[in-house]
């Protein structure tokens, strides 16, 4: 605060001469739980229930050692030139980030115009209005990763928000088109495919055609696609405007690590890269990584068991009184019997079994719950029968 | 590129119609080389000569095992714990990120505001004008980290740039005040100390005084000071609108896992809080980090060899006819004699050395050397001899 000139402000001690006003009218993102509670089933943020391969543990392990003390590659060139083998395109079609939510961030601060502090009227009416409308604007599907409207927040641009279908699925084209609720040529605009947090997975042809009339950058946030029927890569690779969001974390057992990575132009990632910190990817995260793609009949392994605990879960659930989504990720959407979901949360909760409820949000009737092992969901079918005074099997 | 209005660009293929014209324009930050040549000696990018201490990595394998695939704690709080009791503070009083870069770039856009796209005359008139020029003000004193304009251009703010006395010292606050060269309201203000490229240390007096008449948010960049005198640390304590960064990096021997923070208050640590990624902090970078508290001796010992080589080298280098400037890091700054710094940069890279060289700079007419081993130095010297047909010793 200016000794000078000290500001008032609503709130005691906000020192709003120090900080941005737009960051200090922020409300940050509030990321599921990571408690420490012994015996804690962890169902709540969508982490693999199985470790890495004990190969790629190894690979860790093997590079702890002196080089700890040099930088990592800054463009993480290894690890790009194995995924761009994998996908069938160039290294500078891949860039890699410290996470996937790196990227989303990244991807707001390149493509996207922080809106001027007065916004204007909501319809602009010049055509010169209207691209700078454009231009500022941040769009999403909602629901979707919770993380885009706060993203948008952050940078300040506005925020365009369209509804998906009841059951989850895009609004046709033509619906788009004449409603004239999505911007075809906003900024940015986001899509998570398969969709989090409902489960629901998109025909590559419907994005296809949603890609091929749409004009502004288009992310396609496939964090969930290993567990689903198809994926969207080949589209970063046929359209200049359309990039894949793809990571380790959760189908690869290396939420710890920190590594994500988009698929797409060179001249869309060439703008990332100028403004990502020179060294964002870590050193051991780029090894578990580089591990990881020599291994992938283990992961591949991994999904089936995961597939196969989704669908048994799901049908266990359903029987229960759940309406259960059908799921193409490693997690499902289940709104609950009996109890509102927030008050499942706690129940479940009590009984050391967390998941995941977002109040305020178009889901707030439902749980999202993490697919964990075999063990893991008769652990919570017990659970849901006790509270529901169910016989037991 | 819109389908629709394709937009003319004077560079081929540029697509001013995705990227934003901000980001478009930008030249991307350059980090010194990080080659594979084998036997190259790599004195370019101030990395710690030495290996972590074998606990350290001891610990780093020991928790590369299941625990991958879990998010690490996402706000780092058992190293921000630990750090606090090293530093006699809460730990509220930390922020861990990604690198000390990533903090730094973080500030920048929780404390600076884009300047608007049409920016007005340098020297405002009015007093609302003054205020809304400082705030979307980035300043530095130069020579300094060469990051800190190339992070005020991808903000969009603009920079208030002072030069440093000629032998880097300060300019006395008297001069500062008058000369009105320096902006004591500027949103965000970097400051290197000691001083990188120079290595010139600052008395922490000295720093207090400038903290003590400034107003806007200032960062004291400690890259270095585990090799200097002073530290300033306590200044963050003692003032609200005052940052000290550290870094695991350089002195820690962990530039491979990207770990450094922040100490200061708990508003300014919040507004950055709010803008960080969740999950910024690798998981093994966090456990590496803890074990580098409880090896501190170690480390200890590692930077009095390295000034021990400082000092040897510097002498050497000296009655050499190099103009070495006394130094308070890991490096040292040389103005060389016989060829220009371009060449000898080039001489010493046909000889496996690599040191750094900033063109288009201050120091454009001096090397950056980083202090490696003692057989390190040797071989430098051994190199220049070489090169100036010296007689050997």
């Amino acid at each position: 605060m200016s000794a000078n000139s000290p500001t008032p402000s609503v709130r005691p001690g906000a020192r709003r001469g120090l900080i941005r006003p737009l960051v200090q009218d922020l409300h940050g993102y509030v990321p599921g739980e990571q408690p420490k509670i012994k015996g804690l089933i962890k169902l709540n943020t969508n982490e693999n229930p199985y470790p890495p391969s004990p190969k790629v543990l190894a690979a860790v392990k093997a590079a702890t050692d002196g080089r700890l003390r040099l930088y990592p590659n800054p463009t993480a060139l290894a690890l790009r030139e194995k995924l761009a083998a994998r996908h069938d395109c160039a290294p500078e079609n891949i860039l890699v980030g410290n996470g996937s939510d790196e990227l989303l961030a990244l991807a707001t601060r390149a493509f996207a115009e922080p809106a001027a502090p007065k916004a204007g009227p909501e319809r602009a009416t010049t055509p010169a209005a209207r691209r700078a409308q454009s231009a500022a604007t941040i769009q999403f599907f909602m629901p979707g990763y919770s993380l885009y409207p706060v993203l948008a927040a952050i940078h300040g641009s506005r925020t365009n928000v369209v509804a998906l279908a009841p059951d989850f699925g895009l609004p046709p084209l033509a619906v788009l088109r004449k409603s004239r609720a999505w911007d075809f040529d906003a900024g940015l605009s986001f899509l998570t495919t398969p969709n989090a947090p409902s489960g629901r997975g998109y025909p590559t042809a419907e994005l296809d055609a949603l890609c091929a009339a749409h004009r502004g950058v288009l992310v396609l946030d496939e964090a969930y696609v290993d567990f689903a029927r198809e994926n969207a890569l080949a589209l970063a690779l046929k359209y200049p405007h359309v990039l894949v969001a793809r990571t380790f974390s959760k189908a690869y057992s290396l939420c710890f690590q920190r590594v994500g990575y988009f698929v797409g132009h060179p001249e869309l990632l060439g703008a990332l890269d100028k403004i990502r910190d020179s060294y964002n990817v870590n050193g051991l995260g780029q090894v578990a990584a580089l591990a990881t793609l020599d291994e992938l009949p283990y992961y591949r392994a991994n999904f089936a068991k995961i597939i196969a605990t989704r669908e048994r879960l799901s049908a266990a659930l359903t029987k229960l009184g759940f309406t259960v989504r059908p799921s193409q990720t490693n997690f499902i959407l289940a709104r609950p019997p009996a109890f509102p979901a927030a008050e499942w949360l706690a129940r479940l909760r009590a009984r050391k079994i967390l998941v995941r409820w977002f109040a305020n949000s178009p889901v707030s009737d439902s749980l999202r719950i993490t697919i964990g092992t075999d063990a893991e969901a008769d652990a919570l079918l017990r659970a849901v029968r006790a509270e529901l005074r169910a016989p037991r099997d």
